[in-house]
C-alpha cells in the first residue's frame, strides 16, 4: 500500500454502528482508512436523514456501510451529488441499497469474499469432525462410560477415506469449501444450477444433479443462496432421498430445509444435522430442534466474528486504496447477480 | 503397479487377527497381495510358535504384521531362515520386534505415515472448531436456548485469523498437523527437541521452547512420544503457563498430561482439553475427566478406522511391491530412532 497524495484522497463517509465500527477497526486499520481517505467530522453517523448527516452526504464521494447501516435509499442519494462508490464491510448488499443506487452508476462493492472464508473453514472442520464419527463417539463415551461398549458396533464408517461430499452450490462459500477439501481423500460432488461441468471440473468437483447428490453423499452441506425457488430446498421427498447416517450441514440459511420433515428423519435415527442457521432465528425455545438427537444447533457464528471482522474491514481498505489510485475495483457486485445470490 | 514374474514373488505369510485382516485387506488389497507376494496356506496365522506356523515360517522371506500380531522374538527369527523383511500394518513396531531382527539385518518397515493421516485430519478439524470456539457456542445455545443470551459475552473471540497454534513435537503427525494448518490465517508455533530452527522454517512453523509455546499459544496440541522424559510433559507447572481460554488437544498419549492438574485448571474455566488419548484406556467410569466442564473425551479414534485402516494395507503392498522389484523400501524403520519416537 501507497498513500495517496492528499488531494487524491476521496471524500469519505461511514455509515454504521458505533459495536460495528469498533468490532471491524481496530487501532492500526483505523491509521489506514485515515490515510487511504479524507474523513470530515462526524466520521461515523447511524443514520442518514438527519440534518448533520446530509450536511456530511453532501461532499462525500465514498460511503463505507456495515451490519446494521442503515437504508441507502432514494433521499440518500438525492442528497449525495458526488458519490461514487458504496463499499460495504460485509456480506450481502441486498437488504439496504435501492434500485436507484444501481441506476445512477453508483460502483458497490462487498466484502462477501472475506466473510466466505470463516464460513468456509467452519464448514470444512465439521465436515472432517463429523466424517470421522468424532461427535458419536464423544457422545457414546460420555454416556455409557466405557470405550467398550456396544454402543461402537452402531457407529457407521468413516467418510474421510473414500467417502462423499456432496456441496449444493458453487457460491463464494460453496467453492472455498471445494477448495479446502482438495487435500483430503474424499470424493467430492456439486449441484448449482448455474455452473457447469467445465467450470465444476476446474474445482475439482463432479457436477451432478441435486438428487443424485443427495443419494450419493455421506455428508451434505449448503451453500445455496435464498430464493424462492430455494425456499425448502430439502423437503421431506429430497431428505428422503439421503443414506442411512448421512449428515446435513447448513450454514446458509435455515429456510432451505424443511425443519420439520428434518426432525423425523433424525429422531428416526436416519441422519444428523449440524445447523449453525435455522428458521426463524434465534429460534423458539420450545423448538424441537433443541432436543431431537443427532441435531447439533449454533446460533449463526460461521461467518466472521471478531477478530475474522478484520478480514471485511481490509476488504473495504483495499478497495479504498484501489479507489484512491484509479485502479479498478476488487469485488464490484454485479447488479445483475443480486436476482440469483444471497 | 506391474505384476512381478511369479519367481520374484517373495514368499509371504500374514501374522494377524483374522479381524485386523479383514479390516486392512478389501478384496480389491488381497488381490493386490496375491499378486505381488507368493502366500502359500495357510496365508495367516495368528501365533508363530505352533508346528503349523514354524512350518510356514521355515521359507518366509516376508512377515506381513498388524494390529495385535504376535511377538517376534529370538524362536520366530531361527524359524524363518530365509527372513528378508517385516512390513507391518500399523504404526509403532516397538512393542513386537525383538532386539535380534534389528542384529540379523532383517528390513523392518512400518505403516506410521499413513496412520498420521487421520490423526492429523482429527486435529486439524479440532483446531478450527475450538479456535471458532463453536463448541461452547453450541453448549450456551443448547443449554439457555436463545440466541441473545448473555452466555455469549463469556466466549472469547476466534482464534482463526491471527491467532497461535502451538505444535508439541514435529512428529510425523505434528508436521502433518503443521502443514494442514497452511492455509489458514493462524501463526503456528512448534517445540521439538530434535528439530533445529533451519528445519522447523521449512515446515512454516517458528521454533520455540516448550514454556514459550505455552504462554503464546490460543490452541496448543500434542504429538510428542511416549517416553520417561516425556511423562506428564505437561505437569502443573506447565498448564499453569497456558493462557486463559487456552484448548489443549492430545491425540498423543495420555500419559503426557497431568491429568489431575488438568482437571483442576478446567474446573476453574480457565482452559478447555479434547483427549483422545488418557492413561489409562479405557478410563475407569467414575474418572472426574468424564465430568469435568470444558473436557471433551473420544475413545482414541483419531487413528486410523475402518475404512481409513486401507491406507494401512496401501502402504503395506506399496513396500511389497518396492521389494518384489528390488527398489528400496519406502518407509524403513530406523533401529535407532526406536528411543525417540513412539
Amino acid at each position: 500500500m501507497t498513500t495517496p497524495p492528499d488531494d487524491a484522497r476521496p471524500t469519505a463517509l461511514l455509515a454504521m454502528s458505533r459495536t460495528t465500527f469498533d468490532d471491524l477497526f481496530d487501532a492500526p486499520r483505523r491509521d489506514r482508512l485515515h490515510a487511504l481517505a479524507a474523513i470530515a467530522a462526524p466520521a461515523r453517523v447511524e443514520e442518514l436523514s438527519s440534518p448533520p448527516a446530509i450536511t456530511r452526504l453532501h461532499d462525500v464521494e465514498v460511503l463505507i456501510t456495515g451490519w446494521g447501516t442503515p437504508a441507502l435509499n432514494a433521499d440518500v442519494l438525492a442528497a449525495a451529488p458526488r458519490l461514487r462508490a458504496v463499499l460495504h464491510a460485509g456480506g450481502s448488499v441486498k437488504g439496504h441499497i435501492s434500485q436507484e443506487f444501481w441506476d445512477a452508476g453508483v460502483l458497490v462493492t462487498s466484502a462477501a469474499e472475506a466473510n466466505a472464508i470463516p464460513v468456509a473453514e467452519f464448514t470444512l472442520a465439521t465436515i472432517l469432525l463429523e466424517g470421522k464419527r468424532s461427535p458419536r463417539y464423544a457422545e457414546g463415551y460420555a454416556g455409557e462410560r466405557t470405550a467398550s461398549g456396544r454402543w461402537r458396533s452402531r457407529i457407521p464408517p468413516s467418510v474421510n477415506f473414500g467417502g462423499t461430499v456432496g456441496v449444493v452450490g458453487l457460491s463464494r462459500v460453496g467453492r472455498r469449501v471445494a477448495g479446502l477439501l482438495r487435500p483430503f481423500d474424499i470424493e467430492v460432488l456439486a449441484s448449482d444450477p448455474l455452473v457447469d461441468p467445465r467450470q465444476a471440473a476446474l474445482l475439482g468437483v463432479e457436477l451432478v444433479e441435486l438428487d443424485e447428490l443427495l443419494v450419493r453423499s455421506d455428508i451434505v452441506t449448503l451453500h445455496a443462496p435464498e430464493l424462492p425457488e430455494t425456499h425448502h430446498l430439502l423437503d421431506a421427498r429430497r431428505l428422503g432421498l439421503l443414506r442411512q447416517d448421512a449428515v446435513l450441514v447448513n450454514t446458509a440459511r435455515g429456510s432451505l430445509i424443511d425443519a420439520e420433515a428434518l426432525v423425523a428423519r433424525c429422531r428416526d435415527g436416519r441422519m444428523r444435522a449440524i445447523l449453525d442457521v435455522t428458521d426463524p432465528e434465534p429460534l423458539p425455545s420450545d423448538s424441537p430442534l433443541f432436543t431431537t438427537p443427532g441435531i447439533v444447533l449454533t446460533p449463526h457464528i460461521a461467518g466472521a466474528m471478531h477478530p475474522e471482522t478484520h478480514r471485511l474491514a481490509d476488504a473495504v481498505l483495499d478497495e479504498l486504496d484501489h479507489l484512491a489510485h484509479g485502479r479498478p475495483p476488487r469485488h464490484p457486485v454485479d447488479r445483475r447477480s443480486l436476482e440469483y445470490i444471497a
